[in-house]
């Protein structure tokens, strides 16, 4: 099996808060990865695997700022090196473990992978909202049993949410408007706008917003392949729209952030998060819209999980029935293989 | 792996009152398949695998006489023609699923696997006696984890029964008394007779028959490949015998009806049915039969899905002596090979 | 995948005590027997599938010294020979299961895993403190779901003592002080030594012992691959020497003995005995010892089935870096190779 991983990317490897004292496990990009934060807070990532042995340095303790390899005992600073072998003075000169470069921000670590003298982090997308004291977030991550391309599918194409997501975000109308995509394929982002002038408010912002009555509703998708997924929602009455200058005091926005982290070649981290510029302060909505969007993650974490099922006992390969709404679909199909067929060269 | 699937065959599905209003999932020879009744009580299947993005169609919801795929919403005829997609009109022509052809018979519901145009319903074997009313009938369905070649042999070699089913329906004179095999070449039909004069009796026919002393017992196999086996089984007092007219009011008949469905090349569908012409009213002779057949039914499946995985870990081949025993069991394995290799060509 | 077994070789199936009326089934380098004794006493190992359709006769039942085969009723003999088949007279010819050679010996049951006319018991390795009156001698067997080679580079190294059994017998002395490896290329033993003239006394042998101050420590291991590894472990207050005559009246010792019996590729039967010359009688001593090593080496079973998981997954090869602790670990693989690539050839 070919890789289907991009390479040479930065990933969202975990929320910053998910990195403390003590020694984290995970993978991205089939690579096993240790985090911890030294002691002076900065975040470390290692490659999760002993020079020695193999043995999982996530199944260690620490010392200080080292690593001790809880079966013989290699020792291995923040860099990755070995600082310590037991029965002789001298370390071999080979004898570290790879590092990864990090960035935290807006919420997230980062991760490189790839080479390491590619990794520019002015090339990490961004997803401001996050971070912003304007906006409230409501967010989590849920494990996938599937392959990170269902994700992209299934986020590119909103359709679903009137069949799989009814009692939450879906109407009638998400599938029976027609959408608008539009391909950079220099800068590699795909925009997919479906713009609802008069809609059913579904509970999910009937709840949170207050609104009674029908809706203007705006799903305005931006993917940056292969892990940032935006989705610009716009929600006011019915009618109303933004002044001529660009300011919309009488909506409502809402920032769906997610990222897409491929852990194997068929499983995934599917981080989510729910930015609004409203109700800041009501835990109440805050809680509504967690638990909301959390059960919407987890209805497609459900049917990804069966449709991963059914792809992998097709081994002989399968057919599918593109329509008009997958063209966002296809179109991040095409730029992440390409992407993986050739990892960008120079940072800039 | 070369299938080990033979097509262009009748198949039992399911018994005639599994499938109902709701969507019913089931997998035959490794297809894929959803069931329903449609609104004037017709049953059907389809290919359980939505068009579009293969989502299983049986993890979705009907309305009406139709199936809403519950991913995107592509929604089916009973024919498998699509009717709706999502965000446009127009229907692309290739938007169908296959349907195939099933026959309610003798109870059970069966399904054509194969091309649809040589689905010839005459074809399909018949067992009268578990929808007839001088018969009362027992019967069930348990999941085998096993290849459905497994169930052929133990089926076909009934001496097992002295070892495997001592205290339900084996004796000594079942594994000591030799067998007369025949096949029917041209027909493809196997039989194998055992005919005990004088045999100890077995719980399960002392219990429902009643009969106190030794028994003449016969055993008339009729396998008709691939799905359809008919056990013949006449329990009289030792020395009764049928009238030269062939009347034969002095004995009880038993017909033992298996369905062996495969369902991958790994499991099968094990259905089994105990029609007797004797005692049709009285009920606790029917819960007797159905939970010592259930009984001695599970207990071939504890040890074929044993035998499966001991099969499975001899990748690299093995050995078996075959002794006179098998001989209807080896001639089973013949002409399924060779239904495998050439399926039947034109119906008459 | 190649095997790396080595046969023709003697093998520890069981103890001697685990074999007796009922039928017992054990794996040994991927062959799967059923063990039981014979009214005589005497211990029989066969092939434990049935030669008629491969059913395990370890699923089946004894009639006096005869296995009567679970599915049909084939008969064997303890010399593997069939004495009864259903449905006829004449036994094939044919029909008879292996039979192993067996050997009782220092508490074990070895098995002969190869070329039955090569099975010389004079080859069997010795460990006689375990069947020896002047010691006592705790003990026990754990599965490991690892591949047998993981479990000897564990035990040729022992300064993982210091970082995966710090609390029971790991001192920093244990992975601080150099070793000295010996390997006896024509008898194919490894000997790895590591002498502490002044150690910390680890709870393990303080508690058993009633040593106060510091030790001296010694432990010699001697390894006879593929299958008996012998720790001879010598500990004294600090300064206290052997006699020049030998005589070491002011020493513990105790001989840690592990047979390493590959069960299939990729798991192991891991036997492990403790027997000491002190303390004879001392029924806390001996539920100390045993559950102190115990808990041991159910630390080494959880980090090797760790590392098997890794090892598997990381198909296409990985890289190991190996100092000088790992002399005699490497040394044994390379025996190990050799006797897999070419067994034995004749008994002398």
């Amino acid at each position: 099996m070919i890789s289907s991983f991009v390479r040479d990317q930065w990933y969202v490897a975990a929320y910053a808060d998910e990195i403390g004292t003590d020694l984290f496990a995970r993978t991205v990009c089939g690579e096993p990865l240790v985090f911890f934060r030294a002691e002076d807070g900065t975040a470390v990532a290692l490659a999760d695997r002993c020079v020695h042995r193999r043995f999982p340095l996530s199944q260690s303790r620490r010392d200080g700022d080292t690593i001790v390899c809880g079966y013989h005992g290699f020792t291995y600073d923040t860099s990755g090196s070995c600082v310590f072998v037991p029965g002789q003075k001298r370390i071999p000169r080979t004898a570290r473990v790879a590092s990864y470069p990090l960035v935290e921000q807006d919420s997230f670590v980062w991760v490189w992978i790839g080479s390491r003298d590619l990794a520019d982090p002015d090339l990490i997308p961004r997803a401001p909202w996050l971070a912003d004291p304007a906006y409230t977030t409501v967010r989590g991550m849920e494990p996938l049993a599937a392959r990170y391309g269902l994700l992209v599918d299934n986020l590119l194409d909103l359709s679903h949410e009137t069949y799989l997501h009814g009692g939450y975000i879906g109407t009638p109308e998400v599938a029976e408007t027609p959408i608008t995509t539009e391909v950079d394929d220099e800068k590699g982002v795909i925009y997919v706008s479906r713009r609802m002038a008069d809609a059913a408010c579904p509970p999910f912002y009937a709840e949170s917003t207050g609104i009674k009555g029908r809706i203007t509703r705006w799903q305005d998708i931006e993917y940056r392949p292969p892990c940032l997924y935006l989705l610009h929602s716009r929600i006011a009455p019915a009618g109303v729209l933004p002044n001529d200058d660009g300011t919309d005091p009488g909506a409502f926005h809402v920032e769906v952030v997610y990222a897409i982290t491929p852990e194997t070649e068929n499983s995934t981290h599917d981080f989510w998060a729910v930015a609004r510029d409203f109700a800041l302060e009501d835990a109440k909505v805050s809680g509504f819209l967690h638990d909301s969007n959390r059960a919407v993650v987890l209805q497609d974490v459900a049917a990804l999980n069966v449709l991963e099922k059914v792809i992998a006992a097709e081994a002989g390969g399968y057919q599918e029935l593109s329509i008009n709404i997958d063209t966002g679909g296809l179109a991040a199909r095409r730029i992440l293989a390409r992407m993986a067929a050739s990892p960008v060269k120079e940072p800039a």
